[in-house]
């Protein structure tokens, strides 16, 4: 009944919201009425690692009961926690609605190695990851909103991918563009993604601007947000040529 | 990628779920090792309509977006709220994940009188109920763990139906016996409904028995549970003609 | 710096908004883009006494300190809390912010029964009352979130009045209109008081309009939201006569 | 390593508590510079038998652990909380530790039942109360978190009786006085029983004489707290014979 | 009617608090019956930047409206977080009250540097901050409850200044005396600052000989508190020339 | 009443689960029908020390009364808390039950730096650390839900020592193995201890070889649980000698 049909994002959206902080994000997202979007309380695992952006791909839980979760054995079916880990395409970032369970480790080293190796862009989930002495020294930015040491069938049971959740009180939908860095997750509709990407990498660039005149000593007033004389220094300063960083 | 398929529970399962207790059904659970089928934490809206018994029909809401969520207009297509309302077959129980979200509603007084009008065993809801004055006067149970005024669409959004979802951190799937009482709510998983009602509906009985000699002054010890000593003097009771209660 | 001015709420918009619910009170403010004006959490003590319709008079308490906080002597200084028992005019509603301290009763008996003879229309606090034993029996509709034996003074400190608060999460200005029943307390802000409550009495006698059709058996399809068939089915039943219900 | 030891409360403190709200012990607590011994969040499961006084027996549950808690069988020895159901004197006060766990029922009907019958004078737990159904029925004050269907071996593991415990964030210390009405229960420590008693039976007494010069509409300065003049008309009062209410 | 003046900070209490940990002010506090004053749950974002003192400039958000809180346009009027940030006296401690709000960011990089810039002391949240990738390098100390990459009025809205706020359940009065590091936050009252930190610098000097004797192996009975013995030793130590560390 | 005794861990079992981690260590504890042993949501303070292993020393507080927990002088007898600094046994592990209390430290530097001195292994917490600047450095393992200032008496009584506890929602038996690294805290039954150790250590040894196959590439499907070709394709290389690390 959900009949959204995602496209895909272009390499151009993708590499502006690389350029843009989560925080510019939202504030294109408030422009357009949206203030439920970005991910309260998760924390990234390993902090030389925190910025992603990619596509939603999504793998829904739902709590764990014993007799349906024993230990899992060689010969088991495919479930929907296996088929993240070997389908999920390149490029996409794993979105996994686990209704905040932290009792159970989402996923553990050896399924991150995985992914990680197919070339999946990061990982983010509502609830905790376990093998986090290893998981935190990997090369890949993984968001959770805890550690747990006991592995997912503990309390989770996987129930299906790619249909639209819920994650830590956001709705993400297959598709829509995830963004992440040391503020948190925040979604942007596939809809939206492309205008957003491009007003947010023009706000990026006059708050570059706005930053060095803070540094200079300028009072906020008139500058931030910027009034039209701000705005035209900042084109005389963008026409002698943005610094580099 | 869920491959369990839901037998109708017989009207022999249903009527003796219904002369048991939630707290007798946890303890059949309990014997089965299944320790996380009772949600926590609901409330019935109308104390004069507490016990329900049926088969689940689940909804699923995710969290709303303020763009994908406006107020309702005549020609909106069906929803899966709306198409629970118009379909949730006579004698289901709708069961409701909503995530836990309080600020919105998930039914008000007009869809609760539809399901009721249509034959709808009961409601569940991990979220809140709007429109309580009325609601909570209606004979038809309700629970729910709040109350909202604010309509669904304030903060939810309704995505399908029929599938296993969480419901207060319990695993529900379609068909699953659903039984509640001033005790909560409990999930008795389809495939063993049968056999966990009949054991309930003794235990009740010789529960009943075990009540009366504590009234009377006996010690619970060789009592609760029954030593051989008790349950001979139980199946005396029994043969004498159990009281109608 | 909080310049907004208050209007005094007329009597035909509190008359107006004394024959809506809240319920739909919140539907006109979503249909006004307003989501985070309905109280989570508060329960009505008296459930005799749960209809509330008045402007609010701001009461702001601060976490309390031991040496500001002693056991209160005649001849005190009036404090804020004590100047709102006294002062808050007949027909106000004193809403009253706490930060949500459960650990201390915001108001007793003997005050709760100063502000009833002098013509207080309801009280609505985000923290706890005291002598609910007592406060449950009056005849004035008193909203909290719990019951908690303590005096205010234990760890709240009374600071202020009549200045904009949160009260359960939710912005409140003083002249703002309270609405309550069951489902909770919403906040009306006072510029649009008027045509909310013009709205909401109209939504209201549709959709009783409508509760009839669902009870004689009709689909809430096309009925709700009314479509252009079901409106003209109104206007007849209107133009024969309201029921008085 | 506790070496408080308590002296049984007299009989004229039992009878002088019974006359006290808990709102009035507190003020008395707070005079004495306890802040800390009001426990929050409790309800009464029936609202018909609120008022419990007596000397605290206390019970203590840790967490469940699966392999310790299987289902009871005849011959079990008798752990701490048959201990508890069979023994803890008539008149007293059973007040449990669980540590806040709402997934299991501290007691249910059977073992309630035969706590009433052998004169137990009351029950307080900081976990939830199953067979609710019949217990809020029952003639016996009960004070909880919660209701949970499940048995209290789900996910508790009784381990001893009569030690200083923390109920709902407060300490209680076997044989002190727990006192519960509709605002919930406060403990007074062993020690202070007798003169809290007293000071509060006074205070409830110029009370009833304050909310009676209140309902006549005279204003609380001077009045509440009293000042001489509201001193000398209430000695006057009650040398004049003071109203049985 | 909050009528309490702040006398400013002497330079000697400034210096002697910056050598005292939270812990050690904490225990003075203790000593003079305060036991709520030190602020739960809050961090540093800059593990190199943890240590604050200085006198207390207050901000109060209250909850937002979507109404009220549109994005800022250039022109719009100075409002009680702008004031803040421009007017905060160097050295001050800008302390705010989100009422625990964490979908929103009280303030971003740009607003933090020109605090910098301007001589703030420190910054202290019960709410998140946003541009922590920025934030977190600066060489100012924050302490906030979470991260969040919305804009503040993304859910607050900023409402004055300079008036007594709860922060984090904690009393906060302009001109109070603020001290933090990796133990969280601490108000001392304006009115005993001075001698509270006396006290605690003599504290702090006594440790460092407790710490001293506990690292060559002495037990801590009649050491730590120092018994007569120990106070006598360590009277010697002192003469002897305390180290610099 | 609680009559399990406990055998003291091998130096065997120590040694082997020191090479295992937490995750490993929940499986083996899943295949055993344990699922409630991980403590979840503490954190270590000093990143450079979070291996732990050894047996369970539990320390009991209940909540803190004003009157009970003065500051400490010299000469006060020796309580829970102090009983334990000073005899907890070398290797032990003291595990503390607060009841989840963050507003006071379980420890401070002083007390953790006598328990470092006298060779105690580790340090567990369901509450709060106190002095974390210095703390935090120290070359022991400490776990903790969080850092606050004020010290224990606080709000905090010690009371016993050597009981079962529960901590952070887990039963902890005097004896218990207790294990941890950054994924959090484990108990192992005593009673399990030896054989748990055992094959954690023989799946570890397993997972080390499953690993390097991802990192080479190979899918996890077969590999992970390893079906019959891999445990043969390890046992080869086993047989060609594990690599060291």
């Amino acid at each position: 009944m959900s009949n959204q049909t995602a496209s895909s994002l272009s390499s151009e959206t993708i590499e502006l919201l690389r350029r843009a902080s989560t925080a510019t994000v939202t504030m294109q997202l408030l422009k357009r009425g949206l203030r439920n979007l970005a991910i309260s309380g998760l924390r990234p695992l390993n902090l030389g690692a925190t910025r992603i952006v990619g596509p939603a791909w999504t793998l829904r839980y739902i709590p764990g009961r014993e007799d349906l979760n024993p230990p899992p054995k060689p010969g088991d079916p495919e479930n929907a926690q296996r088929h993240t880990v070997e389908r999920a395409p390149p490029g996409s970032v794993v979105v996994v609605s686990t209704g905040g369970e932290l009792r159970s480790g989402t996923f553990g080293d050896i399924l991150v190695a995985r992914m990680k190796v197919r070339g999946v862009a990061g990982i983010v989930t509502d609830g905790a990851m376990r093998d986090v002495p290893v998981v935190s020294t990997m090369d890949i930015p993984v968001f959770c909103a805890g550690a747990a040491a006991p592995p997912s069938m503990n309390w989770l049971h996987p129930i299906d991918v790619q249909v639209p959740v819920g994650c830590g009180g956001v709705p993400v939908f297959p598709g829509d563009a995830v963004i992440a860095d040391a503020d948190g997750v925040v979604i942007v509709p596939n809809g939206i993604a492309a205008e957003v990407a491009r007003d947010a990498f023009e706000q990026e660039r006059i708050e570059t601007f706005v930053a060095l005149q803070v540094k200079k000593g300028k009072s906020t007033t008139g500058l931030y947000p910027p009034n039209d004389e701000t705005r035209a220094a900042y084109a005389k300063w963008l026409a002698a040529g943005e610094p580099t960083d």
